[in-house]
């Protein structure tokens, strides 16, 4: 059976990556990974759905046993995620997606370097501050500080294996799809089995 | 403009290598690198389509100039891959196909590393045997050879970035789209251009 691949997305908030990550969930194929987090559950969050809610001391632990794929701590909350979870997924054949900001996905490919880098972007710098403003849920000086993190980001987007442009929804996440689909025709992961079966049959 | 890529299929006669090129080919997307030869040209061979026909010191005077990204000497006869034409085609944009057998495959990545090498499969052995027998024009000996060196060859598969396994022709064209959709997705190459374009939009 095909062992499942890690796909880690990144990019800035307006890219529009949960949008295409929501859209791939749509068939099925792929699993979310579930982040495990120390702060109190809200409104009609499900635990093991949402978020893995854990004390404080729980949390320590599961770092200290290596537990964690990436972790960061935001306004005295911690967030991270397990490994465990994501390894039976991969185990089970079912591909996984962690949509997360670059620190986080530079963790992850350190703990786990099998694990695949898209980066989505917008088509342009005002095309993404376009994005932003019609949200309106910030402030000037915060969407220039967004645009800033956004050119920093793109300047290490080297760490990243692919890059997805988000111009058209429908077209960024037939990419995404390609990008799934060649990754299981890759040899590096698959060699083995092959050479094995090549082999057992022999002539 | 985007820039093409050189994919380098390889695999067994009888895996289908040349049944998937001809299908790639069909829409105009990618060009065949074209062969050069020192052989006489044979029937309705067009110079320039088929092979470009040399002399013996031209096909040398291209080698010493390190303008062949692969060649190999068989039953007296010179073929060689010229690098000019490819480069040509890749700096305008085009993709390039290059069919060929596994050494010159690996000749052709160290001389251009930026080459995607794919693997073609037969989904067995004994489907592959079945081929060759049904094709008719080998001896069991010839086949017995054939099968032998598939094995030898598969055991160097972690040479290539892909493998296609050609059970069903179309699910193999597609994969081989899907590669070569993936690839132009690929960060490395791209990364200089994007980060150019950010910056000179600025803020």
């Amino acid at each position: 059976m095909r062992q499942g691949r890690l796909f880690v997305i990144s990019g800035p908030s307006g890219a529009g990556k949960g949008t295409i990550c929501s859209e791939l969930l749509k068939d099925g194929s792929l699993a979310l990974s579930v982040s495990m987090t120390t702060r109190a559950p809200r409104g009609k969050e499900v635990e093991g759905v949402n978020y893995y809610f854990v004390s404080r001391e729980e949390f320590q632990k599961t770092i200290d046993e290596g537990g964690l794929l990436e972790w960061a701590e935001i306004y005295g909350n911690r967030y991270g995620t397990p490994k465990a979870p994501v390894l039976e997924k991969l185990n089970a054949g079912k591909d996984v997606i962690l949509e997360i900001e670059m620190q986080g996905a530079l963790q992850v490919k350190a703990n786990y370097p099998k694990s695949i880098l898209i980066f989505v972007l917008p088509p342009s710098l005002s095309e993404l501050r376009k994005r932003l403003i019609a949200r309106g849920t910030e402030t000037a000086a915060q969407i220039d500080m967004r645009t800033r993190t956004t050119i920093d980001e793109i300047k290490k987007i080297k760490d990243y294996s692919y890059f997805i442009v988000n111009d058209d929804l429908q077209t960024a996440v037939n990419d995404a799809r390609t990008i799934i689909n060649a990754e299981h025709l890759r040899v590096e992961d698959q060699a083995e089995a092959i050479i094995e079966k090549y082999e057992r049959e022999g002539i």
